[in-house]
């Protein structure tokens, strides 16, 4: 089962205590489909400027990622600069510039209309909906999004939660567009606003699932050096949004399990900057750190 | 194997957004003690003055902890008054009356020179080595401390490092005392240290454990409403090092099996005020939260 992913393409300029990069290939859209790739099909629906590398479109229809719905636009890429310090949990964003992405109308194929499994990476909730509405058999919807737009379009945001099947969210988000403290009871705010699944990301503190009855929460993959956690969130959601488009039931043990690919993909991925990690990443680099977190939190 | 906890015992005075409670039976000691208990005999090393009530002795006489070794000076018993507002991560100490402490010499019966198992909870350092020197045959040694010790008696802490077998430190001790910002690279820095195993709690984003060539780590379980956290990382060692303290062997399993028991007494703890929960916590309550807690994680 394919998974069609809608979000940003981006060119990153990233500064960590590791070093510098200047315009990788970054985005939501292009983060999540690295990592769910590696699960099912991805068809990738984003937008970027004439500017926009060509080698990158390669890089990604090489990597499987279906590229048909990539539109390009006169204009310039979103682009987005930012830096990590310390301890490299929070991004100090340098410069956002928007380009192409101001007026951006995702734009699909026919055949594409028809692709079940769908994750609606971070931008505008309007332009969310917008692609949710055109799809024709939705079988699982995943949710992402951003303090900048539970901020300004909150109302848009609250209204799409009651159409999605999953809502996913770092703790910050949470916190803000549930308004509470407590991170249980902001998933459970949140499931009450409309998702019956939540995903809470907690960046180095792994990730936690509230669905029905469930409780799921596994810790991070423990990586010594962080490169670059840019990203980190949306590879989460690639490894379980991927995972769970290929499982045949919704049940307890495929949840587990996609939160485990999520973590381990993740954990792969704040080890390079943007997707250099990802780009080398083997299916048995996947199950080989898969059995060592397994290992390591099974008791 | 019965465990020797050394440590405080103490009239705490606790606000939390849950009430308030004043003069509750508390410690460190005391929080290990009733934790270590639901595992092995403890005995417990401390002083308290002459104000002491004696119910809270008949109280821990009648949970199985030995209390031949708890000194009863002339004097105040220790005090500690605090609060927590917000998250309830972070205490804030509203006073301090040492009382007793402040002469404190540990004074232990013959007989119980032999036990094998020894927790040192937070003290000065130098009644922890005072104590560590008159055990006779010893098999395993916990240690934790504080931020005023890693701050006002670092050389005698680290010297006592060498001699432990574990050392169990919350997230901000951890940094501190290793001069690592990153928890992992904290925790290796702390064996390299002298501790060969080294135990870090973080609180609501559970624990991991770093030893020889492995890393363990859990989540916290998940409570809902926290009515006050005072004594969760005492009731957490009490778990780990009461269950250890039954092992045969200290090899992965054992100490997979001891976090996650730490994590499930810490999880009781949390829910009432002081020892309350503990207080009437069964065995059954402990391996039916256990088996949650496997189910969560395990995929």
């Amino acid at each position: 089962m394919s998974i069609l992913v809608l979000g940003t393409t981006a060119l990153d300029t990233v500064t960590t205590p590791s070093g510098r990069r200047r315009e990788m290939l970054g985005g939501s859209a292009v983060h999540f489909a690295m990592s769910a790739s590696h699960f099912t099909p991805v068809h990738l629906v984003a937008v970027v400027g004439r500017d926009f590398p060509r080698r990158h479109v390669d890089f990604l229809r090489k990597r499987g990622v279906d590229v048909t719905a990539l539109t390009i636009e006169d204009g310039t890429t979103f682009r987005w600069e930012g830096e990590y310090r310390g301890d490299l949990n929070t991004a100090l964003t340098l410069s956002t510039q928007l380009g192409v992405l101001a007026t951006f109308r995702p734009c699909i194929a026919q055949h594409q209309r028809c692709i079940e499994n769908i994750f609606l990476a971070n931008v505008d909730p309007d332009i969310q909906r917008h692609l949710l509405e055109r799809m024709r058999s939705v079988r699982l919807v995943g949710l992402d999004s951003m303090n900048y737009w539970i901020d300004h379009k909150r109302r848009s945001l609250v209204r799409l939660l009651k159409k999605v099947d999953i809502f996913v969210a770092n703790d910050a988000e949470a916190r803000s567009l549930s308004g509470e403290t407590h991170l249980i009871k902001a998933a459970r705010g949140l499931r009450k606003m409309g998702a019956p699944m939540v995903v809470i990301k907690k960046g180095e503190h792994g990730a936690f699932v509230s669905f029905k009855d469930s409780f799921f929460c596994l810790p991070a993959y423990p990586v010594e050096t962080i490169v670059d956690p840019t990203g980190a969130g949306d590879t989460f959601a690639g490894g379980f949004m991927g995972y769970l488009a290929t499982a045949k039931n919704l049940n307890d043990a495929a949840i587990k399990k996609a939160i485990s690919y999520g973590t381990v993909m993740a954990s792969f991925n704040v080890e390079g900057f943007g997707v250099e990690r990802a780009a080398r990443l083997t299916k048995r680099d996947v199950a080989r750190r898969l059995k060592r977190f397994r290992d390591s939190v099974s008791f």
